[in-house]
């Protein structure tokens, strides 16, 4: 097989490099996509460089892929040749579990596969540990009809592509949670994610205020569509706004004190943590007994969740803002992400690999 | 007016003692309540003792209250003289607020009336901060007939005291978080609030596991009604039993690992917190999002709620387990309480200071 350009990780130490790989030669249920965009995450950066501790090398990162379809096999009835196609997450699960069956491959018991640092499964839905996944910092994918997503007409391929891990990140807790028209919903964290959730939330009818450290994004909140900004670096806001939520989505990874953020909540109020800091942030009992009020996790969405956030996206006009970059760009455009430069999402237009190849 | 006999505490440092206090005397809408049974709550010990900051002495707690209607007030509905009541943690609440429409009383906006250390209410149903309220270690208590409940025909008048408060505390989790015939619930803590969790849940059709620091209550958990026990001590059983419950009831108010029990829910679990720590205790995100679980806490239940657990608890032949004791033994019972020296709630027979009167 030829070998399809891609960028990859070789080690964990060393930037991105010109790399080839190959895909499995499609199977019968299989759809060969030709990639055009691939959002670039920040989970991206902490496998490239090992700081979960679970990386596979090389990796060809990447897990917002749009493209369109390439080839089909003999029985794939979901997709036409031509399609504006997306992949999400992950491309493969057990497809027997619970969750599996439920909809909520992302909680496959047997865990999925994910779109990288992961490995393919073999013809009983095994992993077949000799072959890992690689992603979309790449110009082809090979996937299962049943893992590929329909990106609506209409919707623009770019700033479609973060939809596929941001936009179903925050869609589904908005939804999981039971937000409805009126509810007034805080965002905590104005980034890739935060983002997506002002948009989502907007759309959905609720009432937004953007939460974050400081000033600098008030005007970009409102551009985004919520209605309300406030600053927490000096703490006023906790008393002024206590009690007036009904969700708050939290995208921040950094520590921060969770009570703070509980106390806003309203009620049998939820908060929904999306960031994942470097250690255990302390939680009060007393702040979640008093008002009945929850702290929860979500993780991206189903399959089925996730087609359903697109065709909401398209219906509602909503897509990322993004900043296309070349992907010989992909090393500075990771230092730009930790620095906080960016609004709000870099996407690969894979066309510069395809040049280069 | 007659002072009533009764048991304070006059300052956070001392034993309680005699007392005798003073009822108002009752509106168009007013039960008066011979006390019969008082059961004693672990925060009758942190009040007393200023435990947690807002103590108004003298102070006569207890809020666990039976007795039989003595007397009613002209415009009385819903109570006649005779019949055995109940009495829970508060007395009062402002009526107009959402949470007060909605009968969940307990998050009255303008804060319930508790039954003990806090205010009555005036003729608008605003604190009135000259008339504290005073609990049932005592003879009689007068109380708006909206907020006094039924005890079902039946239903041992001593063992239903500690419905009241333990009973509600833990049968309002079971229910406002959906658990389900069939459902494993994992009981953490065997003490006042553990015990009652036990009943209740097994009652409602749940597999209900014990887990307790110690083997030394296996066998009771089995006599409650615990299909399954498991000492916690080694920690060998979290991983044993990783993701295996829908609902766990954490009722331990010292310093415990929320992560490690975190671990035992299924995808789309919750665990209840009922204690409160002295101090805030870590999350780790991640416990949250992998498996969308959530951690939750919730506060006794409003009077509809109450009334019906007391209802299900008759229809099931639910009470608690409890060993009466004479008034002058409260101070002795504190401390065997604190030592966890009781099975698994004292419950002082009001005639013992009926008899000193």
């Amino acid at each position: 097989m030829p070998r399809i350009p891609a960028y990859a990780a070789l080690d964990a130490a060393s930037p991105l490099v010109p790399y080839g790989i190959e895909r499995r030669e499609p199977g019968p249920r299989d759809v060969v996509i030709d990639i055009l965009y691939c959002g670039v995450c920040h989970s991206d950066i902490h496998q490239a460089r090992n700081e979960w501790g679970r990386s596979i090398f090389p990796m060809v990162p990447g897990h917002e892929i749009v493209g369109r379809v390439a080839r089909i096999g003999a029985e794939v009835e979901r997709h036409r040749v031509g399609d504006a196609v997306g992949v999400g997450c992950f491309v493969d699960s057990c497809r027997r579990c619970g969750q599996c069956r439920a909809g909520e491959e992302q909680f496959c018991e047997a865990r999925p596969s994910d779109t990288y640092n992961s490995y393919e499964r073999d013809a009983e839905h095994r992993f077949d540990r000799s072959r890992p996944t690689h992603g979309g910092y790449s110009t082809s994918i090979t996937v299962d009809e049943a893992y590929v997503l329909r990106i609506p007409a209409g919707m623009p391929l770019d700033r479609a592509a973060p939809l596929l891990c941001a936009g179903i990140t925050t869609y589904s807790p908005l939804r999981h949670f039971g937000l409805e028209a009126g509810d007034r919903v805080a965002v905590v964290g104005l980034g890739g994610l935060g983002h997506m959730a002002v948009k989502l939330a907007a759309a959905m009818g609720a009432r937004v205020t953007v939460l974050s450290t400081s000033e600098s994004k008030r005007a970009d909140a409102a551009g985004l569509g919520a209605h309300d900004f406030a600053a927490t670096r000096d703490g006023t806001v906790f008393k002024a706004m206590a009690g007036q939520f009904d969700l708050v989505i939290d995208t921040v990874s950094a520590a921060h004190d969770y009570n703070a953020y509980l106390g806003l909540l309203k009620v049998d109020g939820t908060m929904v943590l999306l960031g994942i800091p470097d250690a255990p942030q302390p939680v009060a009992a007393g702040a979640l007994i008093m008002k009945r009020r929850r702290l929860a996790g979500s993780l991206i969405g189903g399959i089925r969740e996730t087609q359903e956030m697109l065709d909401f996206c398209a219906a509602h006009g909503v897509a990322a803002d993004i900043e296309l970059i070349d992907i010989a760009d992909i090393n500075s455009a990771y230092e730009r992400m930790l620095a906080g430069d960016v609004r709000y999402r870099f996407v690969i237009d894979l066309a510069s690999l395809r040049d280069d190849g």
